[in-house]
């Protein structure tokens, strides 16, 4: 279903051009609830934090996880920025906060783009009346263009789940790791939905969903300083998530964020296609996930599979060296359901047909390390020339 | 000084072509210790071990570490080939201990090319009295030739050190990571020394000299099915290594090893830049490590480095996802010796000079973490899109 953040019921969005881009385009979102809303947030492991990323942290404790709006800049990260950082971060808060009318801990904050540039806390207090002016319960898809630094595609998905006998929507945006211009580094992801969830279920129905999405999706293995991913409950619909339902929440929880993280994937830099990485026959589920990340993020793959080479020889070599129990005389290799490798041994008269399946756009492989049974699934892209290219521009 | 693995006295070796590439370079070298030397090898640590890495640990196990001579071959990395890749592997060992006259177990053995295609055993037996008649005393180089697949040059170096008023000669070649043709993924290095040297103090001294160098080198973070390292030691000098003269033994070592280690990096898949990576003010030394290599490995890093780029904010957020302690108020980062980033704050002014910097060919970037006193050096190469072009090409 359309409308992302604006999706679920009691949620208002917009998105304006506050001047912080060069080039004119939207680069501030504004994401307000009609009421305080029990919030939940992941912040990126990265110990050189952003200023938004310190401030949203220290918010949420104060207020005791209820959130009324979120802003959201783009086109300067608020990173490596000191002292001054904290200040700006903690006025787009406050000014953002009067115009809403509720405490500054009740509105967190997130920052996307250069790292180590000043932010302009003078454009974004000019700019915020004109955003709440604009606040539409269909501002979603204008707040998630707003998000985009240099995305090639606006990324939103919302679902409908039935708990109970009565529905809830969720609903979210994310912006991608688009690092066409250099020193762009940030996924940002933003979900709301009408439900009434207690604030600790909700941390924990965002930190499974984040696992099985936000968290199983790589470009270049980079972490940024500004990753986070923000969820929102303002209880409009009436209906309350209990145990009973707390399962089909999660389950449409993941996929509205798994929407929005194969979107992160699609639109990475210089990505002709999006793999999916299996990994099976794991000694732990924590060994599944390390080795399909380290498949995920290995160049020598992601290059063979750019170039349409079925080189099962380069995923067996990363499964030997990713640090996870793996034993070569059972392991299986696939190259979608073909299987080149199994049991000790090469198949390569199947080469061909995992060559031609290669030409396509979204593709599978898989590992089976022969240990155990547990698995886990990645998603990444494929290494282009263009992500050098890109990657390689000097800034000025 | 010249003469790579038979700088040192009492060591022969000879380079020939045996069939095994099909352009008909050189593929087979043999080193042949006049009288059996002590002998310490590392190894891959990937869990798919290559046929040759199993059989020549057991050798220096079954043969109390000495050993006589070592095969090596070109163009086919006999990995993941079975029980009939361990039949080969032996039966290399077994043809060249009845030529040279030693218990097999006094060969060790080496591949280096495609992973999953039988090495041909036919062609090894009959190439190997050809390799026997060309040993030669200044035969290192082309031996050096022999193991080079798709490498850009042969990596060979010596040195002279003086213990106790006597003279003991190191000298090594080694192939590196140039993976042109895919599949092609290992790095082999061959180390000899005239040196009186002990099994025991061989092997750590070997691995406080690999430390420093094959281990502090990274291409593409790819860990092969086949690399090794093995050092012999016959003692054809007469002269003793003791506790005396330990430390200055290791460092001749460590300075053969890191020659033979930067050329590898310097003949790198598409590189066209050295980088020495410093990490300092690190809590430990492991830390400082992990460091370094994050960085080393950081696609983002390695393409601003591509394009000259003085991008201090990528290398700062590699030092806050690299699991290390780290304090981004007390952070510095340097390119060569331009502070751009210390104490929390930037100076972009002075990025214009770095990014003059960086049009060199050897290049220095540091991270200052802040947090103790431990540092670390290691080295790497740009990303360049040649890399993927080389990489993506289909195998066939």
């Amino acid at each position: 279903m359309a409308g992302g953040v604006t999706a679920p019921q009691g949620f208002k969005a917009s998105g304006i051009s506050a001047g912080i881009k060069a080039n004119g385009n939207p680069d501030l979102a504004l994401i307000v609830s009609d009421n305080a809303a029990a919030a939940a947030a992941v912040f990126t492991v990265n110990r050189a934090q952003a200023a938004p990323v310190t401030v949203s942290r220290q918010h949420l404790q104060h207020s005791g996880g209820m959130v009324r709006a979120i802003v959201v800049n783009s086109g300067c990260a608020n990173a490596c920025t000191g002292e001054d950082g904290i200040r700006v971060a903690v006025g787009m808060a406050g000014e953002a906060a009067r115009l809403v009318g509720c405490p500054v801990e009740q509105v967190l904050v997130a920052s996307t783009g250069v790292i180590g540039v000043a932010l302009p806390l003078e454009k974004v207090r000019q700019a915020l009346p004109r955003a709440l002016a604009s606040l539409t319960t269909d501002g979603g898809p204008a707040a998630a263009r707003a998000i985009m630094t240099t995305d090639p595609f606006p990324k939103e998905a919302a679902a409908r789940v039935n708990v109970g006998g009565a529905d809830v929507v969720i609903g979210g945006i994310a912006k991608g790791s688009g690092m066409i211009e250099p020193m762009m580094a940030t996924m940002l992801g933003f979900v709301t939905t009408d439900a009434i969830v207690p604030g600790a279920v909700l941390a924990r129905a965002l930190r499974e969903a984040v696992d099985e999405s936000f968290n199983a999706i790589t470009v270049d293995g980079e972490c940024s300083t500004n990753d986070c991913v923000m969820l929102l409950a303002n209880g409009a619909s009436g209906v309350a998530i209990d145990e009973a339902s707390y399962s089909a929440f999660v389950i449409a929880l993941t996929g509205v964020c798994r929407e929005l993280a194969l979107g992160i994937v699609r639109g990475g830099e210089g990505a002709t296609k999006l793999v999916t990485v299996n990994v099976t026959g794991a000694a732990s589920a924590a060994e599944a996930r390390r080795c399909a990340k380290a498949i995920a993020n290995s160049p020598l793959v992601k290059t063979a599979i750019h170039g349409g080479d079925p080189n099962w020889g380069r995923l067996i070599a990363v499964a030997g060296r990713a640090g996870v129990a793996f034993e070569l005389d059972r392991a299986a290799v696939t190259i979608g359901s073909i299987a080149l490798f199994s049991d000790g041994k090469p198949h390569d008269e199947l080469a061909p047909a995992a060559a031609e399946y290669l030409t396509g756009k979204e593709l599978t492989v898989g590992v089976h390390l022969g240990v155990g049974t547990a698995a886990s699934t990645v998603w990444t892209c494929d290494l282009s020339a263009e992500y050098v290219r890109i990657n390689a521009d000097y800034r000025t």
